[in-house]
């Protein structure tokens, strides 16, 4: 390829997604082009959390973002599967693929951090509630150097969430928009990121009526009509690093074999130009590249 | 400190050990020397295995070493509680006393490198039994550059089982004997291992019996008094660690306050001296240093 600034590839934790598959492109990919690779998990936390005795709740923010209740004994079980099952057997296959992967949880060296919402908002049966014990926040600052070092050094970084706030602790955050934070924090040209889904379907879940390009000015309305669940989350984050000067964000499908070369080949959705930060609930974040933070 | 090389200490993971009495202690030492953390998680790893409906099971060597029998079920609960919940507490706890602590596994980078034992001989009633779908290993290399790159970052690696076999099989290794083989790898002059008892007793477990000072020769005698189950292991790792010219190894009481203050200054187990490689069952390993991994 010829672009040398790193690509991030997010990849989600949703039934039907073969991450062999996307492992063996990755291996392929690496020779040419720096990667970044950020993972989910989110199917098989419910799994745990429910033969712990913890099942998964989920709440809907007043803006209609559907995200996990994470408490603190939540956050422990999401660690033990994001940072514990899936990080490390996605490394164990990248390095029994020849690439020397290293997995990191934003945690580790403060690589994602923000600030802790403690206090969350959210509605139940159209009342609004308000939720402490709340662990979950958002990526406003990416350790940039220790990527870049890690990166410099041959190491393909494998991230997942939960992240740091600046207070010290470990709280939840989406991967999606950690994913594009982190891509806008690189300065990469391109994110993809990989569902279970082939883009934006405008009649979910008819793989035929997916739309294949959002200009910028039609985000909000087509996220209105035909995103739905975790996908307007996807948008959100994909518009955040539009935003912050990504190139290209491509929804793409992991389903099959080389999701990746797919999603950049436009088989997907394919979000692409001047973005400019939007308004209201579509406000997107900026992210603060960290250099001297330690 | 005087000493200019760096500290590795090893806290296990039993029952009374207070990781933030360690955390506090190492939080100080930090601003004055270079520090890799290494830990367990056996108890923790026991109760999620059985609530997750695959109990923990133990086997012994036919030299008499216990160690945990590692399928692939239990080698995948293993990496949710070292690499996940107990590896991303330890670096939470130290972040919020303003320590950039970043955890890796052995699998991370090709960190911790060796030979996986796919087939395992142990001894059950008196007989001798050969079990396979085995997933452990020794740690016969170390990647001592990615150490070396982190310490000189400002970052203090917390590092965790499993390791990684050379055909690129996760492997379960003993904690003890791995923070013996990057004791080694690293120049480390001093190796603490800190647990839930004061060091080797001649009568376990009364602490008024505590073995203060093990001289090279004494080893085998005195660990075949004296060493019961998981204690036979640190010995072997403090053999293994002076015989690849660590100066001293410190056995401690992670129950109290200022653990490795206390190992360091003679409060537990000291072993030092000239140690050679021995014989028989306490033949001790040697580590390479990798300096030229990826």
């Amino acid at each position: 390829m010829a672009s040398q600034s790193p690509l991030v590839v997010k990849v989600g934790g949703g039934a039907g997604i073969d991450l062999d598959l996307v492992c063996d492109e990755i291996a392929a990919l690496v020779a040419d082009r720096e990667i970044v690779l950020v993972h989910g998990g989110s199917q098989r936390t419910n799994e745990v959390a429910a033969a712990l005795g913890h099942p998964p709740r989920f709440v809907t923010s007043p803006s209609g973002f559907v995200s996990r209740l994470t408490d603190r004994a939540t956050l422990e079980i999401f660690e033990m599967v994001y940072c514990g099952q899936v990080n490390k057997s996605l490394v164990e296959r990248l390095i029994a693929r020849g690439v020397t992967a290293i997995g990191l949880s934003g945690i580790d060296g403060r690589l994602w951090q923000g600030t802790r919402k403690d206090v969350l908002r959210v509605v139940e049966d159209g009342r609004t509630r308000i939720i402490r014990d709340n662990y979950t926040g958002r990526v406003e600052r990416v350790n940039r150097t220790l990527l870049d070092n890690l990166l410099t050094s041959g190491y393909l970084p494998v991230l997942t969430p939960p992240a740091i706030s600046f207070a010290g602790e470990a709280m939840n955050v989406d991967g999606d928009r950690a994913a594009a934070a982190t891509a806008a924090a690189l300065g990469a040209s391109e994110l993809v990121i990989l569902s279970n889904v082939p883009g934006l379907l405008a009649d979910f879940p008819d793989p035929t009526t997916r739309i294949p390009y959002i200009r910028p000015g039609d985000l909000e309305p087509l996220a209105q009509r035909h995103a739905r669940g975790r996908m307007r989350i996807k948008l959100l984050a994909a518009a955040e690093a539009l935003a912050c000067g990504v190139q290209r964000v491509l929804l793409g499908d992991a389903t099959a074999p080389r999701p990746v070369a797919r999603a950049l080949a436009g088989e997907g959705t394919v979000m692409s130009g001047e973005w400019q930060v939007a308004s209201g609930e579509w406000q997107v974040a900026r992210v603060k590249q960290v250099s001297e933070l330690i």
